[in-house]
């Protein structure tokens, strides 16, 4: 399988593809006709691009990105609520992605997307894609997270020790004073991290980076200090609200139920107009202690 | 297509499925190896009864628990983390129940399935089962919802008008005073509904009636004031955190964001000893105003 000649796909032409930017590159797909099932089912090529993970494995959001992307190809449309189940880590290399249109209806279409490595599938993804809406809020009870300007917030990139994910070399994040505290063995004592998301190349944020959004804060269960470790995600799913508008986002991440070894975290993703544009919740494994 | 028979499936052998009970009736399934596929593929008859409707469409959370009963007996584990997406209304009749097995893993099987009426495809579910642990509580970060006595509630059925969903008949719920304004005119102007949960016949609840706990109240929307009429399910997503004590529920529902026509609902679900046992969001087409 010869995927090299992903890494230059131009996939500016494609309303679902945000245009330039390394994240548009480096969730790129193309289609493989010749490997497409037939029928309903249809076929992409895509890379897992070095730099995208956290210690080799690469960000569930990122990989529900790249899922997501070739689904809303196929269905032409926006995603709306998207659910991936995580079946193993996945480094960097190439993949395949198996879409399979299961109801395409006239203002909805119902996909699963499979993500496939050396023949075993790592991901899973069932979700519903629709037109945007311009109708207008009719109830916000909730409000995007107090952040001090984004210059004034902690830089996670910053400090020297300890080492980051690779992963936040490409992302312009700053977190709410005090929620880094994890890293410095100052635990805030609450599970929740709240902070600003752009990319470091400042590309534009569109639907399909919200996947990533979802997933690229380090778990709120760090604040805790019960545990700082790897959180494997089991089930993530998210909501898309809206496309954001331009600019950053303030995002903000909690857990409250920890037990039998599984920890829920809800995130909320606001806009900079103050728009409610995604809302996520995972469930994850809790870190080995 | 005879599915007569599957009426009378004696299910009580099975881990998986409430011994006894109309619930447990109402969802057994009985495998047609001759209709399955083969490999990872195994077919399932089950039987979508009367009475568990909303004005003639079967509950959501009440056809999820069909897929998920076929899917924890394919996986032989409980379900942790289970998705549906709608995709037709459903009324009373036959089904067949497809489910593949993605990946089984040491501790948890990762599944879909798909409901069938007439050759066509009405709910397709993602989900992951695992066996239960018995580790202990490490956050909980919030409590069952406060309320009256169970016979100092509110009881839907005991009011003459306006009519009630058939499903309703089959509960044991009683609500929060006031929480049934809606249904008089006179909403609260919050978007929540609180209450016990129980089944009539007073079965006990197990890790597949919470699918259907998870969407058995009327929508928080109701009582913002804003509408009352059919708020049809896109996903539904149920994390299943415990097994019930034996007992009655306490469980809430609120609505915090609705624009674009579209509404996301939370749920909470606390046993008899005061643990979440589940948590739930949907997102659902706003009625039609």
């Amino acid at each position: 399988m010869d995927d090299g000649g992903q890494r230059d796909v131009d996939a500016g032409s494609s309303p679902t593809v945000a245009t330039g930017g390394e994240f548009a590159r480096a969730t790129a797909i193309i289609e493989r006709p010749s490997d497409s099932g037939g029928g309903d089912s249809r076929a992409f090529g895509a890379f897992v691009h070095e730099g995208w993970d956290i210690g080799g494995h690469a960000n569930g959001g990122y990989l529900l990105a790249i899922a997501a992307r070739a689904m809303a190809e196929v269905a032409g449309r926006a995603p709306l609520t998207v659910t991936a189940h995580y079946l193993a880590p996945v480094p960097a290399g190439p993949l395949t992605v198996q879409v399979a249109t299961i109801r395409r209806g006239r203002r909805m279409a119902t996909l699963s997307a499979s993500l496939v490595r050396d023949d075993r599938r790592v991901l899973e993804v069932l979700g519903t894609f629709a037109d945007q809406t311009a109708e207008p809020v009719l109830l916000c009870d909730g409000s995007p997270p107090d952040l001090l300007p984004y210059e004034q917030c902690a830089d996670p990139v910053a400090a020297d020790e300890p080492p980051l994910p690779a992963l936040n070399e490409r992302l312009a994040v700053r977190l709410r004073p005090g929620d880094d505290g994890f890293r410095f063995n100052r635990p805030t004592g609450r599970a929740e991290i709240a902070g600003w998301f752009g990319f470091a190349d400042a590309a534009p944020i569109d639907a399909i980076a919200l996947m990533l959004v979802a997933d690229a804060f380090a778990p709120p269960i760090f604040n805790t200090g019960l545990a700082v470790g790897w959180v494997p995600t089991v089930e993530l799913t998210v909501h898309i609200r809206g496309v954001p508008a331009p600019g950053r986002l303030r995002c903000v991440f909690g857990s409250r139920f920890i037990h039998a070894g599984l920890v829920e975290e809800d995130g909320e993703i606001w806009d900079s107009a103050g728009r409610l544009v995604a809302q996520s919740r995972q469930l994850a494994l809790t870190p080995r202690v």
